[in-house]
């Protein structure tokens, strides 16, 4: 078959630069920063292995039939208790649904607010893969920088009031790509400027349990009255990514929507995978595990943040932060970081990635900026990699 | 949050009467023959407890990881080896992608492939949550009648000629909701059309594997030396459709934009779920496992097939399919489907599904027609169900 005529929404999307690095990668020599994997060492599954054949002895039958669209009830229970309440999000059940990983939350969001032309706001820069839904429905994408910590306001408030955003798409804790945490005060002017011009915002939290020192800050969804802000939550970094489980709190008229359209996605999310989750919960099964990768990923994110300060040079800036799964750089000189990322890799064996990834459009201004990812290598490869990295940065800034 | 501006395209949506009848189920006193769930007696489940420990013991770390989006490795070759090589279809391995349930196929093909007011072609009557993905991506739907052996071809020339739809949607064998199934010489000229008249064609089949009886016939992808048949298979109805698996096997320029779309839909399908049907299909047990749960469904389907003869009127004419979990019944006289459902709930305790729901416009001629599932409801059930209805059927007939 010749010519075949896609529809125009697929002629926005960029593939992903990660994906691209992927043939690189299996080259066991390479050290990779690029990645933003949870650490295979993290994963309890000798937990999962005992939870799993419980819940196929008991109710295996149930677990192996079709289920409910809005999700596995115990599983939003128990998420309710165990994870949004803690966080002063103690909402009723209709406030939940649950996804097949937090990007269903945008797909669907998209779906069922969007029509092509919408604007979305996102932060600049913002996860790469959050760009390519909002690609796919068309909208105008902009955006609104950061300054070190996190969403400027002054200009959030700006672009509210003259592009009328439909919807404003951020994450608040430990960013990906920056790894940036938004303080209190922001997050209660985000709320109330989202109620003064009437924008949906998707509060995107992943990475918030990943906390390895300094206070929680609460969601902002807590400073929301009037249940405008959507908050999503994802058992990818806190039990594993594999299972495609995630959460979904916010507007009941919005999620009811949400679920007509995921019944015709994917009918509902896997069963068991739900009940693996919420058995993981009920049996008080995440404190305890949290507690134990937590300090790797800390000595991780440490002992990288030691080697930038020893081998990277002074023109080079990076976030220092307290949890998460990332470290954001920055050179003061306008560089190609994608030339960079090729050197990086044919020369020095190590793999990080582009700064420009992370943002709509491709200005000067954002060249040479850079992500780190510490969670996928050990001690010695963060050290040595870093290393390397310096010494090729160096190199390159002397030239 | 008031006035919530939901999107254009989730204004044609029809909420399922299948999900409305659920309130009624909740009865223990009323059969169901409304649904279209497989037998909960039908799952292995001590088989799936088996391999899912042995997986985790084995490759727990890998499983519980991000993996990639076009799918598990091992299950598209297992998939290719034990299902798509038997049915003539032995492609390589860039022709088949794994999806989160068939239903993604749908959407995914939606996605790449239409634009808002393209032509899709269905058959009339066709599966309904089919019509409400392309309802949302606001295709103009249009259907081709069926004869007693499923689609007519001359009407599908017809339309492929005059109204050049984008995609055909069938189902060619078991068909929900009638139960048909098409011979293999139309098969051949709805290739051949497809190719004369440039039309990409959905085969979704999910049912062909549950066949009691008779001669299986290949797909239409058999018949497709250009490529532009996609083919949907399902682990849903064969082994459990909890676990949300399935395929979808065609052009590798399609499928490949179908990833990237899939991408930002749901990043993979869950790993655990396709190693285990993976390791289903591998160490042998879909034969043993089928040998084991067609014989009772096929006593389900000639026990409800008696019954009708039995108690249903003469003016009452149905199919009587081979496989599958459906048969479609059809009243020579002008009767609203509906209002009887709505009686047979609350007289009778009965549920059936009226056959309005399955067509795209509601005309006068399909307002007799019904569909009635046979796989959820015991030997005794489907006797005293089938008795009753028959009573209120003629009760109304006689009116």
């Amino acid at each position: 078959m010749e010519n075949i005529q896609f529809a125009e929404r697929m002629g926005s999307i960029r593939t992903s630069v990660v994906r691209e690095l992927a043939k690189y990668l299996s080259d066991p020599e390479v050290i990779s920063f690029s990645g933003g994997n949870p650490a295979n060492s993290s994963f309890p599954v000798e937990q999962v292995d005992e939870i799993t054949h419980d819940l196929l002895m008991t109710k295996g039958r149930q677990l192996l039939q079709y289920g409910t669209t809005s999700g596995y009830k115990p599983l939003i229970e128990a998420y309710i208790e165990h994870i949004a309440a803690p966080k002063g999000l103690a909402v009723s059940e209709d406030h939940v649904i649950t996804l097949t990983g937090s990007m269903q939350g945008l797909d669907l969001l998209c779906k069922v607010l969007l029509n092509p032309g919408d604007t979305v706001l996102v932060e600049a820069p913002t996860f790469a893969g959050a760009l390519n839904v909002f690609r796919i429905y068309q909208a105008n994408i902009v955006s609104v920088d950061m300054d070190d910590e996190g969403i400027m306001v002054d200009q959030l408030e700006e672009i509210f009031k003259t592009q009328s955003p439909k919807l404003f798409y951020c994450i608040p804790t430990f960013q990906n790509p920056t790894g940036k945490t938004l303080g209190l005060e922001r997050r209660k002017s985000i709320a109330e400027l989202a109620y003064k011009y009437n924008v949906i915002v998707i509060e995107d939290d992943p990475y918030g349990d990943l906390r390895f020192s300094g206070e929680a800050v609460p969601p902002i969804k807590i400073f929301d009255p009037d249940d405008r802000i959507i908050y999503l939550n994802s058992f990818s970094k806190i039990l594993s990514p594999g299972l495609r489980v995630a959460t979904m709190l916010g507007n009941p008229e919005i999620l009811k929507k949400a679920c007509v359209a995921k019944q015709s996605c994917d009918t509902h999310t896997a069963n068991l995978n739900q009940a693996i989750a919420a058995e993981f919960l009920n049996r008080g099964l995440l404190p305890g595990h949290l507690a134990k990768i937590l300090p790797p990923y800390k000595v991780q994110l440490d002992t990288m943040l030691k080697a930038m300060d020893d081998h990277f040079p002074s023109c080079c800036s990076y976030t220092r932060p307290e949890g998460g799964l990332f470290i954001w750089g920055e050179f003061q000189k306008d560089i190609n970081m994608t030339d960079m990322m090729y050197k990086a890799i044919q020369e020095e064996k190590v793999a990080f990635v582009p700064g420009q990834t992370y943002f709509v459009g491709d200005t000067q201004k954002r060249a040479g900026t850079f992500r780190l990812n510490f969670s996928n290598a050990t001690v010695d490869q963060i050290n040595d990699g870093i290393r390397r990295l310096g010494r090729l940065f160096r190199e390159v800034i002397a030239e």
